[in-house]
């Protein structure tokens, strides 16, 4: 059942045009994102998709006060959001799409917390039993780059494939989180790729994955931070991972076996999570390593991550 | 063979009156620190010790242009190392040891590189074989906790165990370092306790380690950063660990598999290393889970590690 604020929500979510109902209301139905403005020394900055892949609102150009970047908006707490929103609804201080790089919406988190095994389907496609507890690894956050920058293939590996992920941001820090408090720690969501190197991941390193999931540019995440209260079940999600254009994964994330709640009590038994923590939440069947024969990224091919609400990401291999 | 020029330097490390032989000679003999001042508000600071345990000089005070934290000092380079080395041997600025908390000297870097199985003697204490590459793990930055706090039990593990390790912190950015160009990269040296929940390392998490080693407080680290140029040969310093007054570990650096040139040189293959990045280059025997029987930490317990030249941490068990 769809609450009717939800739906009323849900229309306006891609609208550009101000909307008083909407001021003062905590970040509902945002796209923040993180850029930087061509020509001006690079630096980054946080806005607001006026809507998917539309012109952005530059939080700072309305806001001097405002921060730089998406963790320390996130640190504002409601402030912070209730700004962006107050940004939005102006529609003052728009920069074009050509005017501007998108950058990954969190650069620099503490964590990058990635969970192995969480999809029926891609357990299924291994043969591998369903997990009764998370598996809980990680990526250094070097590994993060922008929605539309290269994957670059190492020289060291001759097996990197491709994973797309539901990707959620933590927006409050918190320990010992209850799962039904969970989502109000969510800032939101997002696609991500979770890039791996299968000789590292699976026969190197100790069979410990960090080094296969973690060379420079292994985590491709955006388009946009998508605000928990924006979307309207993050686990009732199509996922597709295309290369060059072939669809090579697609799933929903109904399939995931331990969901946003859950992780997010999960992983708090052990760490104190903070603002701007990402999760990247497994991936489903299709990956490149399972097929037979197996098939690896290479040179010149191009991996789009797409997620239904989210957006996708598309990332060429260099 | 030790060069009369490092005599020399270790003549003068713990002495705390003004050397002009060592102004502008780039953090010659430094154990840099961070602390806060009681009453203060309790903001990081930058600060050289006069001596091991001695008083400690505050960088920002003496020079209010360089940076509150050691990541940001470090960022700086030469001009920063240079500006404490002035600091300290300027003499001013002098804050009492009883007026100040010493912190972990580095703190929410981008990343805590860990390695195991990287000492002969504790493979042979396990009946493993030495291994042929370094095997990384790691930890998230929200495990470190300062050299005199104390180790959180937490409830979710019965089997937490101790683990002295020498540790060092990137000093400048890299990828694909030389082994002959590392430790040029690395600003220096300290005492680490890589805390270590065995029952979430080895039984759970699918035997990814990173839960059961990244708990809060189980990165205790210090007491400081001791510049590289500082140590006479990071790879023959003796090193252990002792439990309520009890040796438990005892042993040498001389016995580390891969040193830290070429850890250095590994790790930057997969991901660029930037500074403040802190690696802890495993530990020797005498480790709880493998006596027998088994010997855990509880509530009370007084955990030291020693390392020659670097100093000791002290950790209460709560």
């Amino acid at each position: 059942m769809r609450h009717p604020l939800r739906i009323l929500k849900s229309l306006f979510l891609h609208r550009p045009t101000a909307n008083p109902q909407r001021r003062g209301v905590c970040g509902a139905g945002m796209r923040l994102v993180q850029f930087h403005r061509h020509g001006e020394g690079g630096g980054i900055r946080v806005g607001v998709e006026q809507g998917e892949g539309l012109s952005v609102v530059d939080l700072k150009a309305f806001e001097p006060s405002m921060p730089s970047t998406m963790r320390e908006l996130l640190e504002l707490g409601d402030k912070g959001l209730e700004c962006a929103q107050r940004a939005l609804s102006s529609g003052q201080c728009v920069v074009e799409r050509s005017d501007i790089t998108l950058l990954s919406p969190v650069l620099a988190p503490e964590k990058v917390v990635c969970v192995g095994m969480n999809y029926r389907d891609h357990c299924l496609e291994q043969n591998a039993p369903i997990p009764k507890e998370p598996i809980i690894f990680s990526k250094f956050p070097s590994a993060i780059t922008g929605p539309y920058d290269d994957i670059i293939l190492p020289a060291e590996s001759q097996e990197v494939d491709w994973e797309v992920e539901l990707a959620f941001v933590i927006g409050r820090r918190g320990k010992h989180i209850k799962a039904e408090d969970a989502l109000s720690y969510v800032a939101g969501f997002s696609v991500a790729n979770d890039v791996s190197a299968r000789d590292w991941q699976m026969k190197r390193n100790g069979k410990q994955w960090l080094l296969g999931k973690t060379f420079d540019s292994f985590c491709p995440l955006g388009p946009a931070l998508v605000t928990t209260d924006a979307v309207r079940d993050p686990h009732n999600l199509g996922v597709r991972c295309l290369v060059n254009g072939d669809t090579v994964q697609s799933s929903n994330t109904d399939q995931m076996i331990f969901k946003t709640e859950a992780l997010v009590a999960w992983v708090s038994k052990f760490v104190t999570l903070i603002p701007g923590d990402v999760f990247l939440t497994g991936t489903p069947p299709g990956v490149g390593v399972f097929r037979k024969p197996p098939i690896f990224l290479k040179k010149g091919d191009v991996v789009e991550c797409q997620i239904d609400q989210l957006g996708s990401i598309i990332n060429k291999v260099v």
